[in-house]
């Protein structure tokens, strides 16, 4: 029997059949909450109805773009607690297109705050942002002060729903918390969509007993999250007394420690990595090395990630070779 | 006989009905450019063809918006400089209709660019960008390092705006100069639209023998910058090799010198301000004192401001009372 910190709270939370959102609605469905999920599987963002199905019966879901006012209005409607994670988190698809990329990632978030504002103006919104707004680092680890320079259409679109959700906060005093998360990984993402990150390519490939390919010299740090250790840090977000007097707080979510491309790929193939050079438009988006300097969100929740990456892979393809069906050989949403 | 600068240059200006822009159309036309303009005359933008009425003969104009790509596409041929200036200045009407300032401002933008990457790579690109971007000064004077962060919806689609141009640059390597500009006034601003910011409304206000209200005590700072020192800045933007490589630049452009919002009003109407307290949205966005370190632009370009705000504002009521037929009581576009 899990903790019962969400007993009887309603929770609302987009992108809820995704990656990282889905394996959010486990936990809230553990933790007692009554839960909420709106999701548009859209093609590429990577929902599927799958990821919950284990707790489709104690949930309410309704399929619609965060965008779309009418059927939000319904999802909305006495929510105690946001978790925003609907999106699109393709950097490579953003440059192909990047009006796809405005509309999923701004536009949508523009209407969706709106709807708020009209339906729940005092739930407390948790938006997932990414550390792909600061781009390449120009100091390491990265603190929530490093500028933001993103280095693709994605970081852009990013920061600019920060920015909607920080102006909610000061322009109508709804409590809003923004998680700029590094690197996460672990079951119930889909591998079978091409543009996922790099992490979703090594795991197929792993899976599939093919050698993992590396851009560059494989020197590249990462700090891997495991998305059980993420999904604590939603759950406390949502919470925790803010800090301050200030409706609003920005915080890093980081992983355990930094570690080589190299070492990732290694972890998952052992010496089956090939090292080649980056493809051209890779090159002029690729930010060399990141990781996270998250103290701020520590002192604030208490939080630290639990799980190292060695453990956190074992799970991982435990997860995707049991359910290697789906994952692995199903259709492409 | 002005300097003969861009003799036989193609260039195209966007937004070139607009206040700045049909100044620096004005500019273009003397030293010897073959300009087109591109405008949408978009409800609340500033455009107004009687903006070039002087030199409407020696100009191709095509009414559209910069998105609009079979349109743009006509406008963008074989331009050798592009001055990027169309868009929604008003941040008020940004809290109101944010979704309008993000058509407008990034919708727009991003078609536009790749407009341009298709139609004009080689040309350089000059964007207008804001002061706005930064939000409240954290110190003084602002220079471009100074940290991003916008108070209003139109500070943030200005900002991806500069996103876009600097992937422009970047992943395309078309040369784009990103120029922040600090409060500008003169003649040919449209007074009659509102929300085009306070130095409009104290214009209009003076004209008429009205008294000028200030928000809060007057004490706040600005560093007005004259239209003329503007459009040159502008000028050299488009034909100073660049400093560096990279095909990129970001710079601030300010005014003369800071003063008050209380010197600011007393120069247009001496005694006759009144102190009123901010409305309560105001006093959310407002961003206190701001002037600008430029001093980049300025050892990029040789630049320097050149019209004192006396002097500038004796120009400009005098150019409005000659025009005050259309400027003051025509009907609002």
């Amino acid at each position: 029997m899990a903790e019962q910190r969400y007993k009887g709270i309603r929770v609302l939370v987009t992108g809820g059949l995704g990656f990282i959102g889905s394996n959010l609605v486990h936990a809230l469905v553990r933790e007692g909450a009554e839960v909420t999920v709106v999701d548009g599987l859209i093609s590429g963002c990577g929902g599927d109805e799958y990821n919950v199905a284990e707790v489709r019966d104690r949930l309410r879901v309704i399929i619609a773009d965060i965008g779309d006012r009418e059927a939000v209005s319904v999802a909305l409607a006495d929510q105690q607690v946001i978790f925003n994670l609907a999106g699109e988190v393709s950097h490579s698809m953003s440059i192909s297109c990047p009006e796809r990329d405005l509309r999923l990632n701004a536009l949508a978030q523009l209407r969706f705050l709106e709807s708020c504002r009209v339906w729940a103006p005092q739930a407390r919104i948790v938006y997932a942002s990414s550390r792909q707004i600061y781009g390449r680092p120009r100091y390491l680890p990265v603190d929530e002060r490093h500028p933001v320079d993103p280095v693709d259409f994605n970081g852009v679109h990013k920061w600019a729903a920060e920015c909607y959700h920080r102006l909610q906060a000061r322009l109508y005093d709804q409590p809003t918390v923004v998680l700029r998360l590094t690197n996460v990984y672990g079951p119930r993402q889909s591998l079978r969509v091409s543009c996922q990150g790099f992490i979703a390519t090594f795991i197929a490939r792993a899976l599939r007993r093919e050698p993992v390919l590396v851009y560059g010299d494989g020197s590249q740090l990462r700090d891997m999250l495991y998305v059980d250790d993420v999904v604590e840090a939603f759950l406390l977000a949502g919470l925790t007394p803010l800090p301050s007097a200030e409706p609003y707080l920005v915080a890093n979510v980081g992983g355990p420690r930094p570690m080589t491309l190299s070492e990732i790929a290694r972890t998952l193939v052992g010496d089956d990595v090939h090292y080649v050079p980056f493809p051209a438009i890779s090159a002029r988006i690729d930010i060399g090395s990141y990781h996270s300097d998250d103290r701020l969100f520590r002192a604030w929740t208490g939080w630290q990630p639990r799980v190292d990456f060695a453990e956190g892979i074992v799970r991982t393809l435990e997860f995707y070779r049991q359910h290697a069906e789906h994952y692995l050989h199903g259709a492409v949403n």
